[in-house]
């Protein structure tokens, strides 16, 4: 894997399928990030791609991301200017300019959404995430792990409204910012975990921007060649191709600032005869046989792909009769520790799942 | 009326009688925050009482208070400090010191805790108030009238969080602030609407200390005289002793981060044969017959005092067989206009009734 040094308007497709990839169903519609961010580096040029290790230890680095129900997202498009504005107001309340993007999670919207950010504010997008992966709440990062805070953390919407949380700990943080977030329609563009680097070099996952990109490079090489991406992702990423099948049944709700539900699927093929249920909350987190045995669950990543294209789909747009690839990942070694589990195991989502690593499933 | 030039001890109890009253059965139980003044002026002396008309023009006035479901306060006393991290809070976004604190409400809770706040800050407390009696809602006030702005608004609660809005127009930072009081567990403790002394002069309501001190010291000089204070307030406050009876049934439920209900309240002597109901929402908005007809409505005040003893009793603490009179008051003449009926009018919280004023009624 070649790391990533820039992002221009050609690089934009494969992140944006990458980041669907590993959105593993969640972390927003990466299409609409994929919009801004082009517009932003069309405006304002390519954007630098720095790696963990040659910042500044006394830069500022700041994760940027939208935060709500993708659900909602779909409809209430940001305006482009609120996640600047966030930037804006922690910086404001920091009393100093940031140095460096970051991009909380490896997925979805929230993939795309800092590099528009990065671009319009000049500045580069550092070559890490927090989860490796989406996640469902803003204290499942790996910063959480590494003790740092959510706080000073800062909120805009499109109307104009700006919030600074300053909580006690950051799964407090989650709690104040998520009711916030419904306040905001339902969902609202965050500033949060300001870091220096030298805090980032401890508390980050590495690479994630390159292997976004490469991830969507292969899904579209793939595409191109017409072969299913499933098996050379599978050979590459050490992936497993848990099953295939036919969306019989989708039952999503939007609660608490969240789209939760299960969805059934039917075996085809070489899975003819079997079913299974994938349960999500934003992200898939839990896939399962129909008499309840776990196949693979959070924080290993269970993607959704179009048994045609390899397209990723997320859990918004899945719907009946869309035939799938279940493609199962192992997470990033971080989330396996007991402080792991503790912020996203499968007991945390209110599964009755012990974990057990997807490789051994 | 004489000002009242400053706070003592031996006016604490005066004045939490007087702010039960004019707290229209909300605002919060005055007792608890009268403990809390007590505290506050035993270790650090009397506050002293400004006029409006004599604060400088160049002045920061910010008013403190706490928010949230009186329900909810019986049970979740407030540590102390909270009420000064809000303070603390708002002073370190604006970068100066209050120089006077502000009585965002005339009733309950809230007009005792920012004497609690002046006496621990060494502040003195100005002579006047938002609303000239006790509303549910933050954007109910003389400042939303005048065009001052609630924000920046801190929030701060017993466990240390503390949050900074700055919203779009006041009736929003109610709708951020309820739903962030929710999360703190149902209040939190605030400082907002930080204004000039020349913006104090133009958007406040005069001598609410005093005449909550006042109305306190009567009610208790007719209890000592064996005398129910209704008559002489009815005589020297201009009020209309409305109805007399026994509470029969409370209908309450706390949704939304207000105590909702209905009291029903049976005639006794000259009403006997009678009935009526008080609709509440935290205060009591509106007294009408059994048939529907109104007999006060918001803005006007609607008090419940103990028939025997004159005492204000709160909508969180009457029940059955409660023997009260339903005393009528009209209210600020700020809140007759059209922009004030708006904010505060019986439509404004879902009652089929246009507004008429009490002594026409």
């Amino acid at each position: 894997m070649k790391p990533l040094k820039q992002i221009t308007l050609d690089d934009m497709g494969h992140i944006a399928l990458g980041g669907a990839f590993l959105g593993t169903g969640g972390g927003g519609d990466p299409y609409i990030g994929k919009i801004m961010a082009e517009q932003a580096i069309r405006a304002s040029g390519p954007v630098q791609v720095i790696d963990v290790d040659d910042l500044d230890d006394d830069a500022l680095i700041v994760p940027v991301a939208m935060m709500g129900a993708p659900t909602v997202m779909l409809e209430k498009l940001p305006r482009g200017d609120e996640a600047i504005s966030a930037l804006r107001a922690l910086e404001a309340v920091l009393g100093r300019k940031a140095d460096a993007i970051f991009t909380i999670e490896a997925g979805g919207l929230n993939s795309t959404i800092p590099i528009a950010v990065a671009a319009t504010a000049g500045l580069p997008i550092v070559d890490g995430d927090g989860m490796g992966r989406a996640f469902p709440e803003l204290q499942m990062v790996s910063m959480t792990l590494a003790g740092v805070s959510a706080c000073p953390m800062t909120m805009a919407d499109e109307k104009g409204n700006a919030i600074t949380l300053n909580t006690v700990d950051n799964l407090s943080t989650e709690k104040f910012a998520r009711s916030i977030t419904v306040e905001m329609g339902g969902a609202g563009l965050i500033a949060l975990y300001p870091m220096s680097g030298a805090e980032a070099k401890k508390a980050t996952l590495r690479g994630s921007m390159s292997l976004i990109h490469d991830i969507g490079k292969i899904v579209q090489e793939e595409q191109v060649a017409n072969r299913n991406c499933a098996d050379r992702l599978a050979r590459e990423l050490n992936g497993i191709r848990l099953f295939e099948g036919r969306v019989m049944d989708v039952d999503r709700r939007t609660t608490g600032g969240f789209a939760r539900g299960t969805a059934h699927i039917e075996g085809l093929d070489a899975f003819a005869g079997r079913s299974i249920r994938l349960h999500f909350q934003n992200e898939f987190l839990v896939a399962e046989t129909e008499d309840g045995k776990a196949i693979a669950t959070t924080p290993d990543l269970i993607c959704l792909l179009d048994l045609e294209t390899g397209v990723p789909i997320t859990t918004e747009t899945m719907g009946y009769g869309f035939r799938v690839i279940v493609f199962g990942l192992p997470c990033d070694p971080a989330w396996r520790t007991d402080h792991g589990l503790q912020l996203v195991g499968p007991r945390y989502f209110g599964y009755e799942h012990d974990y057990v690593p997807i490789e051994d499933l």
